[in-house]
């Protein structure tokens, strides 16, 4: 679940607190600048070195990683003119992805999610996006390489990038993120396939635990990209001249793979709780065998010891216990009742 | 649940009846009076020093707690000019969050949600709100303390809310409630996330009756914040002049937290359903569990005191008795039935 | 359910044939004429003392009670130009509420509830109400008192209601119903809670019955609060003459309790499935107590009746029937086994 | 479930193939003829006595009985110029109902529904109408006698019907078939009534098969009747000479039938699945039931057994043996043994 | 569940990788070129031989089986004018079905299934299909049958399908393929029927993962046709000179049939829950079946034994051993308690 991170009450809107968790002690600023012709790329630059380069014509990429310095976050909002309700949207890191159109710029809320190598756990990490005519901020909570072979495309002159604008840059990373949704995804799937196997085969009591992992696993996924859908699709919709008409076809591909993963997103939901049914219906067939085993042995043996509980009481007067043949004829009676209770069982197909 | 509070039948409609609990015996009126310049703040006044207040162009905020004098209520609703209806409604303290537009001035209708620190109970409180052209009435059923830190706003000259008509500050009241909503959804949120480690640690017969009362109070829950995020929707979208431009983007911010909180309970209301689901298959895996320990019990032991009982007949002619290694041979059998019932039960990997 | 009465196949549209249960051997026709100056209340008058009063402009009440008279409501229906379709509806008393516009005149139909004070049952009946420009007619099933406060509040010559036309009576005699269905809720939910309250300390096996009986109570009042909500919400947006500018508040109001009450029944409806839920983990948790009881007896005692079982055998050699300190010894090993079992399920937290 | 009827891959669109089950051996075709002043009806007629009626300007119904002589069908379908996708979907007997309009005719596709007064089965025939300007062509499967009461309407000179076009011929036909569900749906609510009693009173392993039996007529009767709903609603909205505004009332209580039809199915829907989960809980309170008499009868006997079992040993070194008092005592041992857990048993309220 | 085919994050879209499976080893290149004069089929052709066809008005279906070779792709698409994201998604043959409009040309991508022969398994896949002016592209993963009835359809000089341009050729590809799904459709139905029969007489432990399967498959049914239904819907809509008036009703047949599978695979999932419904309860009640002969056993021979105990006692001071008629009482006590037992398991109706 998002973590839900109240803020003291009767704070006034737009107060700037970071309710999260710090995940990186370090904060770094990287800054990309490119056309067509020319690129720079600079890692750890200081906050002033990045304000020239929002008046130039070219597209700017500053992206902070790390928040929990709200000095330089404010002094980077001052400098851009940002709202302070987009700041404090952007501080607040359980936020629910959406977009939303301000006065010359937009922004855009996500999630980037990926599976830890070590624990094998979903994590989720919360990345805005402002996205203004000719600049690009991006905030992250800590360093991802997510980022990585996009700066190696930005590098290359000759990729479609270098022609375009924010809006395109934007797109790419978006892009980005929801390829990478698809990879957890592929990991999800593997798990619920490979879960589904082990039951039908060997289930356990671990079974149980895991598909209830898979399932607040999956509700996580879905909480990030059901709005992320309903947000792609406001970001295409948005009049605005920051959008150019080349850039549509490739928000309607991007918007047609997030619902590829929506839709997954609800198959692999169903599958869970298929998997739920199937488990909850095992244990019950499994129960009824046990019931059958401890029913067949019960109502075979206790019979029997009734018989041989009687022929051990101590009366004086038992005429049966002189006769010869008391004994075997005993074994018969017994051995008679044994075949009975059996041949009833396989007629009631018990075994 | 709502409390319902039927009146009786064929009153007229706007007959004024508190059908609420009286919750606090004393009633007091708030008045609090403000433009950009000057500031007047006054407690436990009576009705005659609010009315000449109502002519002025400053914002006069005045509250009343404690709802069971009809009599103040009607003078007071005399002197704004309230329809019968609304003032009904404020009386009625189970009704359900609304936005409703008069002729002149708007009614809002909310909940008021904390958890009682004793009893850690959720409780309720309906807290109804008319926003006139520049004064604004609120209607609680007993003092809250939720208010103050915004009256403190207001004290402070430099604040925005002080440049801002009634509109803006009916915004920052319902911005108050909406945070607290958030304090309340943190406190559901560890209990559900406490909840599910106990039952995965170890579950007992209270689990359920936790699970039970959890998922009421989310009912409670939702009954509040749903019906909120339609009531702020609709305020957002009157069109009356009582709402500038300027407040505009709050009210957006506004809507996005209120759906915040909606999609948050809708979340742990699936949660919770999830943690019933967990109860219950963890419940049939421990009755599976004690099956097989009876089974097994009882599958070893039974043949064995059968096969004693056998030799604990007093028959005269029962010729292994007086063989020398009778009772050893016995034991073997014995020895051998148990170990091939341990053998048939590995195999079934029961144990 | 509302009994579905099917007519004979291929019977032509609009022919009348009473198909509901005779609840009243009477049929009553009362009359009440008035505007704001005068006042006339008759009861058990003859169809031919209503029809003059249908051409004043005086606004005319007839109620008709019991309906297996078709002639009467024959009569009825051509003196006041009623299509034969309408009347249809009138007498089939397995409608759900709906309201109809018709050339001059509306029909509403819906139903009123109450429960019975000896059987503590849910019933209903259906009310038809036709709403002409200065005429209403209303037909009930059988004579009821809900209507008598209504009758009241007319006598009183200062009442809104005397000031008004059919449209305000047509609106105050659906408020009197949906204040009813109030008393009704509050009934039931009452019952739910206590019902709720008894699953908690003391679950037997008539619990059952109660929570299916009141989940049908429920089905009925849902099925008949739904529709009335969308036949009001029809009500309030006819064009028509009949309704005048004054009367629109009150229907807006009317919606919102009917609102209220449709989101009470909902609430009902989940509340009630939450105690079936409960109900079967409770019954699920009490098998796992009993099944521990009976595993803990059978296990503990089980092995010892078998090691007597042992010494209680017959064979002439067994030296340790002659030791001196073998049946201590045994009498040791028996404990020895009992309180390694009761080791072993207080580890597992079986008591 | 209705048939699914696979037509080889790859042949022609209109291709015309009898995919239905040949349900008579006759093939009949009945004609009448009518307007206000003339009537005719004849019986077995051939299609070239048909053909001539078709100009004529009043209402001609021809009714075909028995789909399987593609011949005859593709001759009628060319005399009145019929698409041959229209006659592709009157062959299909395992069609959804319908209603879509072609160049100067509708085609409306819906099903007939009786109980099999042998097998108390559902059963189901679908029934296509095409209707023209002037004339109406009906298609079943086997004879039925659903429209014997129509032709009777249609023998006497002053039905309403006699005046009205085929418009209101193809309402009346609807109209038939509406009012029978009806009487199919009385029969399956009190099969639904008495399944509930049964249940209530002695549930047996019976019960389950009616009441999957129920539910699967349910899913079928719900299959017929909610797209007859929606293929009404478009009947209704078709801007077509065809229709007349006289007819459009009829209409719009065949809708409201209809409607009462969807929503009784539903309610009985909802009913059936209660009753499984009344079942359900009832096979589970039954279960704890023969668990608590095993567990009493276990627990209270077992260690009783031991005891006894404890004194049959035959240690020569048995003291209590000897003494006089010996066999009292342990008599009374075992007795308050037992009344030990009687009162254990009783303490858990278990009897 | 389809493939999730997850890409190397940051490649740049429209970049070509073959994602999926390799079905096939060979790659096939089929032309067929016709007109309503002439016709030109050939089988393994090479591209440049298809490529001159482009510009003639005949019309022009290429085919291509085998989608491994990522040149010749690229090659065809730069030849047609494809864009790349349109050729990345024939790539990917893990889409869900779509109809996407581009410059001058449109792409749909749908499923083919069909049940494994050997065994028995729905195995699915992707087509896509571009349809331009006067030629058609087809892309499969490997060579299937289902085209040859249309490739003879095309054959016959006389076919309605000579006549008409791509967007027929395009509606009758469409059309084979969703007649296609009626047998997959009719084979599900089948086993569905078989299964609840063999449930309802003889359920065993396969049952389960019969269902499990059986609601796999119909999971993966509707993951193809509801998407499908969509894009159809929309291919219906598109404003474009590519589709012809007269091709308009054959696409609303097309809707029809899609729809009806569609309705046919919701049915069939409701179908498999009540299944899985049944057999718990099924599962249920053997249980409760089997519980019942064990207590019945138990309590019957439990107490019997116990008093065979009593008597197996060896107190020296035991009168009723001496009495002459001790033994003879015992066995009617004993009798008289499981007759007492058997009376009382017959009041309860346990047998």
């Amino acid at each position: 679940m998002f973590p839900l991170k109240p803020k003291p009450i009767g704070l006034p809107p737009g107060a700037l607190i970071h309710t999260g968790r710090q995940k990186s002690s370090e904060i770094t600023l990287n800054l990309i600048d490119y056309d067509a012709d020319h690129h720079l790329s600079r890692e750890q630059v200081s906050l002033e070195e990045c304000l020239p380069l929002k008046e130039t014509a070219s597209v700017s990429w500053i992206n902070l990683s790390g928040l929990h310095d709200i000095d330089l976050l404010q002094q980077l909002g001052d400098a851009f003119s940002i709202h302070s309700l987009a700041l404090e949207d952007v501080l607040n890191t359980g936020h629910l992805p959406k977009c939303e159109e301000f006065d010359g710029y937009l922004l855009l809320i996500f999630k980037l999610l990926h599976i830890n190598e070590q624990s094998g756990a979903l994590e989720q990490e919360q990345i805005s996006m402002l996205v203004g005519p000719n600049w690009l901020l991006t905030f992250q909570e800590k360093p991802e390489d997510i980022f990585d072979r996009l700066r190696e495309r930005i590098n290359r002159a000759n990729g479609r990038i270098r022609q375009r604008g924010t809006d395109y840059l934007a797109y790419a990373i978006l892009d980005s993120v929801v390829d990478s949704y698809f990879h957890v995804l592929a990991h999800l799937g593997e798990r619920l396939e490979s879960m589904e196997n082990k039951l039908l085969l060997d289930p356990d009591s671990q079974s149980l635990q895991d598909i209830h992992k898979l399932r607040q696993e999956l509700a996580l996924m879905r909480r990030s990209v059901w709005p992320l859908q309903i947000a792609i699709t406001e970001f295409q919709h948005i009049e605005s001249s920051l959008l150019s008409e080349e850039t549509a076809p490739f928000l309607r591909d991007l918007l047609d793979h997030i619902s590829h993963a929506v839709e997954s997103v609800e198959m692999m939901r169903d599958g869970s709780s298929n998997l739920l049914d199937l488990y909850l219906s095992l244990a019950s067939q499994k129960m009824n065998e046990t019931m059958k085993v401890l029913t067949i042995m019960a109502s075979i043996f206790i019979p029997l010891t009734f018989i041989a509980g009687i022929y051990g009481m101590n009366f004086e007067n038992m005429p049966e216990l002189k006769l010869a043949w008391g004994y075997p004829t005993v074994w018969l009676v017994m051995i008679g009742c044994a075949l009975g209770m059996v041949w009833y069982f396989r007629r009631k197909k018990w075994f």
